[in-house]
């Protein structure tokens, strides 16, 4: 597996930015964030994006979205309770699916990213993308800053 | 199991105030924030006021606190993504022990309250409050703001 | 907040038991298990009784029972990757609402107690018991083993 | 990101098979397992085989193991309450590194998969195997059953 490219540990490379709590239960016994809270936090951020673009709470009963594949690196430590800023943005789009990119920030450094590829599911086959969904997900785009 | 008084609804008898994010975990097959991520509420808290009173970081290895009991009222649902904010304030201090008493706001509504009894431990036995930790409790107890 | 009865700690005084494994994200910085996770161990306890009872799955859209109240009294330090056995039984019984006694043991100790208050519902207002349900409920109390 | 190979969909091909309850806290608003919880499920895998090779509790202060990336393939939904399998072994194995391979089941089915690569560490830098960690790295490898 090969490490993040630099632009992905920049915070400007991605169009949202969510700060979340660090919360108690976060912490394991070496005192740090948990690698599955850096899950629930990914996440959130990968949550908030997917309602931006729509609500899944007012989707037709035979639509949803699936989760794929997700892969974390972990880059440092995170501690408690400083909060996290987890930044998102959207990779390659795909006919019914999309790639989401992100990376957790604490105290000014990058402590792991995240790249989680979310599948549109209609019925039993693949949901395509109409172009307002397409267009949407376009504007939010993770890139370099430059 | 007798209902919380008034004045436990009301935001302004807690001197400490947290403002935490939800997130899509605390969620459960009902659409709405689940029981025990009310808890895990509280306990961040919790955590927090005693954070405040002495870094448990910096403790002597042979003292610690316990939570003793927990009681959580369950007053109204909780929804996603909307912040809570989490109320918290000590009640009766005894002489090696403290009640935290809280309450979880989220848009305007009281939904929950939570009773907790920790206690200070040192080895095998109870650790005494010292004078700075007995007034430094005092000073943010929760009480009705009239 | 009084200590629990003496037959509370009894696992025998439990009609339903249910092994259940510890998970390394249940522990805390103190390497113990945490106060939220037994919470959530009590909440399988109390939702697989509350299955065996009326799946919820299979319920009117209209109706659903909600948590009123829970107080987990803290009795002992949770280890992992020991399992834990929740002991659960009905505790009083009320025209639409039921309480649900457990205790929590590892080892051969019990390390916690919990009671727990829930309610029908249906619409807004309560979902009296019929006579099947209060039966089911009444056939699982908690009591002295004797 | 390609799709898993077909041996990892076998629970023959790993010599470390864990049976783990469900919990309904793993639930998430669709009513299936959410995928923070297949996260949970695998490092709990994880943490078990990293125990039966060496405890960390019994580890020099200065030693520590560290995930350093973890990707997770979600091929079917997972229900509450059936136990799920973890079935877990090692992959690459590195100077100071090993690789975990994972599958989970329930019901049969395998419902996903996770690859995670963990680093040990002594001070700042890597922590090289001895030739008894390697050996024992090596005797619980997932390999296709034939």
């Amino acid at each position: 597996m090969a490490k993040p490219e630099a632009w992905r540990l920049d915070a400007s490379s991605y169009p949202i930015h969510h700060t979340v709590n660090t919360r108690f239960q976060d912490l394991d016994p070496n005192g740090h964030l948990n690698n599955v809270a850096f899950a629930a936090l990914f996440e959130h951020g990968r949550v908030r994006l997917n309602l931006d673009i729509r609500d899944w709470r007012d989707r037709p009963a035979d639509e949803r979205t699936m989760v794929v594949v997700v892969t974390i690196n972990y880059l440092g430590e995170g501690h408690y309770p400083d909060d996290v800023i987890v930044c998102t943005g959207t990779g390659k789009i795909g006919g019914s699916s999309w790639e989401i990119v992100q990376a957790l920030f604490q105290n000014g450094r990058c402590i792991a990213t995240c790249d989680s590829v979310i599948a549109a599911r209609k019925g039993d086959g693949p949901n395509p993308h109409s172009p307002e969904i397409r267009e949407a997900l376009a504007r939010i785009e993770a890139k370099p800053a430059i």
